[in-house]
């Protein structure tokens, strides 16, 4: 009997939202037109500052391994940016830079938790964070969000939920799929709850540049004991250069290192002297604008959404996401996906991508495309929720 | 209690090449010259070819995400490299792209390895793979290899180290840090001790394109049913780049597509384009000059090194690395790698980074730096020994 997968592997799910992209596509290559409402990736081009110190880099031959936790420029350009723009201060030694964000949260979890612990993670979040938790051989402890909370979870849930194998909660702020922000003093509230059971915030800030209403937070701010994950993907617009960093405790930032050194090796150099650049206060002007177009388009859309009889009962603050509940227009969701895509040509991703907490009722828009395709995107649902 | 580290994590050991190398920089940064002959990554630039892809990719804003399993162009790329190159046919759907072969690794040892799996693995061997055995759950049986084996397993240790929770084993070919060449035959042989076992049969062939005198070869000839690592950063010039590959049976690719998906979501967009340049027939006929010149150095260096009373047991016809036995001129290798570096101005990896084989008789020496450097080291070393 030739060996198979292992069991762990095989029950790591797909994303559906890939199939309904392979599927849009498939459906595009026989001449169909599609508007793309799944896509975690806006249609931004990286900025020109970026591509051009790319270019720069790889003209003077900046092509070497650099050191696991990061090129020094970079780490010192990040714990600058955390000093002037949230007036946090970090030290570069805390700074991890990785291949992409999804790296450091494994980083997170592998430095966090032992065989069998537990880990806290939101019901609907990322859909790979239940599968690193158990990859990393831990347990994934769902805490489901509600509408009543905002999406959020609450301090009551998070006590209650721990356990003595508890070792982290994990949340994310602006948060896929909902797009929830978690305010600084509901962040501080889940700080002192996951504190007191000596246990470790880990904060998914990913979509932070992408707030539309608050003010700009991190929870670093909270002092040196959480652990913050971030990136240059999403509003730094630097999708597949694959960089991310870590903020860690001073105490795990050799262990960090080291696994670093194990799991990657370091991260791609031409595009960590690009990530320089990014950070620039004339390349964040234009992102800074670029996060105002899309303000217009989650406003647009939503209107849009909710005028066809989709809810929204928190409200989406940032990252590119409505999180609609669809129940007053469809029984389930999956089913929606599956009409809208095939006999409506709108691709969304079913609420089955993001747990087990009510996702038949929920499907995901992404705002990732322009206003007018959007417009045509809420034309075409219009009339298949009208046929 | 602030939570500490994980015992998991803490107990991944930092590479001592690492400590040798910054300790190295410490002195240069006093004006000490040092020669480097510790660094895994030689000396050459990457080829001018894969540069200009480079340039062109990004010129042409080719930087958003790929799919996980990487660019269709490169997989289609590398199927038709094995083709040409190797004379064996593999499908591209067999291929997934990594953003580096570490990755590779762990993407292997996921989708092979659940909890409290067997795992063999070659002492000396890359420091890596333990650590990555064990972050995956997995338990490591080591295969101590010795000179009376050319420093090859043989299929009669790992018939008597199999158990009945084994699913792999895993060899180097070439080797780091030996050089040593796993022959066909001889891969033959474990490949039958394996499957006859219901095992798999993981081959690193990261430095498959420096081997000196045999003729090239891939473990994928033996059948489908091998996993084989691969990428582009040694033979092919892209340490900094961050590109490598895994080639699984049929069975397996789905899995190891998921696996993909959650671990890293894409390798790095430019340099996957730059990869499919590094393939092209004019950028090989340039790589293999190259490795014509890592010849005549591994030639030179182990002649001078044999004059100073080291000894090879087993000839070095791979890679970039020397592994010499040093128990004739000194006690401890360790305690050498110390004197050589801080007394003689010669940088060299102890043998405590490869395993638990007879460490304290061995030191690594890399000739990645050019053949004048590599006399001043022989030199340098000559003098300190008759000190």
């Amino acid at each position: 009997m030739p060996l198979d997968p292992a069991a762990r592997a095989r029950a790591v799910e797909p994303f559906h939202v890939m199939r309904v992209l392979a599927r849009a596509q498939a459906l595009e290559a026989q001449g169909r037109d599609v508007v793309h409402m799944e896509v975690g990736e806006p249609d931004f081009p990286t900025p020109d500052p970026v591509v051009r110190a790319a270019a720069a880099a790889l003209a003077a031959g900046q092509t070497r391994y650099t050191p696991a936790a990061g090129l020094p420029a970079l780490r010192a350009a990040i714990a600058a940016y955390y000093a002037e723009r949230f007036g946090v201060r970090v030290s570069p030694a805390r700074i991890i830079v990785t291949p992409g964000s999804s790296l450091a949260l494994q980083l997170a979890l592998l430095a966090l938790v032992d065989p069998d612990d537990d880990v806290l993670l939101c019901d609907p979040g990322y859909p790979c964070n239940r599968h690193l938790v158990r990859l990393a051989g831990g347990r994934v402890v769902p805490v489901p969000l509600g509408a009543e909370s905002g999406y959020r979870p609450t301090p009551a849930q998070v006590a209650a939920a721990w356990t003595a194998r508890t070792k982290a909660l994990l949340v994310a702020s602006p948060a896929n799929p909902t797009g929830t922000v978690i305010d600084r003093a509901a962040m501080a509230d889940l700080h002192l709850v996951v504190a007191a059971r000596d246990g470790m915030l880990v904060v998914d800030e990913l979509y932070q540049g992408l707030v539309y209403e608050a003010e700009p937070f991190t929870a670093l701010e909270l002092g040196d004991d959480v652990i913050v994950v971030n990136g240059f993907s999403k509003y730094f617009g630097m999708t597949g250069w694959r960089v991310g960093w870590i903020v860690v405790p001073e105490r795990f930032a050799d262990v960090v290192d080291r696994l670093a050194q194990n799991l990657y090796l370091a991260a791609p150099t031409v595009a960590q002297h690009a990530a320089v650049a990014a950070l620039a206060p004339d390349t964040r002007a234009l992102l800074d604008a670029r996060r105002d177009v899309l303000r217009v388009r989650r406003d647009r859309l939503r209107a849009g959404l909710e005028r066809l009889g989709f809810t929204f009962t928190a409200p989406p603050e940032g990252a590119f996401y409505l999180y609609a509940d669809c129940s007053a227009r469809a029984a389930d969701s999956f089913a929606l996906a599956e009409s809208l895509l095939t006999e409506a040509g709108v691709a969304v991703t079913p609420g089955a991508d993001f747990g087990a907490n009510r996702p038949s009722s929920h499907v995901r828009f992404a705002y990732t495309t322009d206003g007018a395709r959007l417009d045509e995107g809420l034309r075409r649902i219009a009339a298949w929720l009208g046929r």
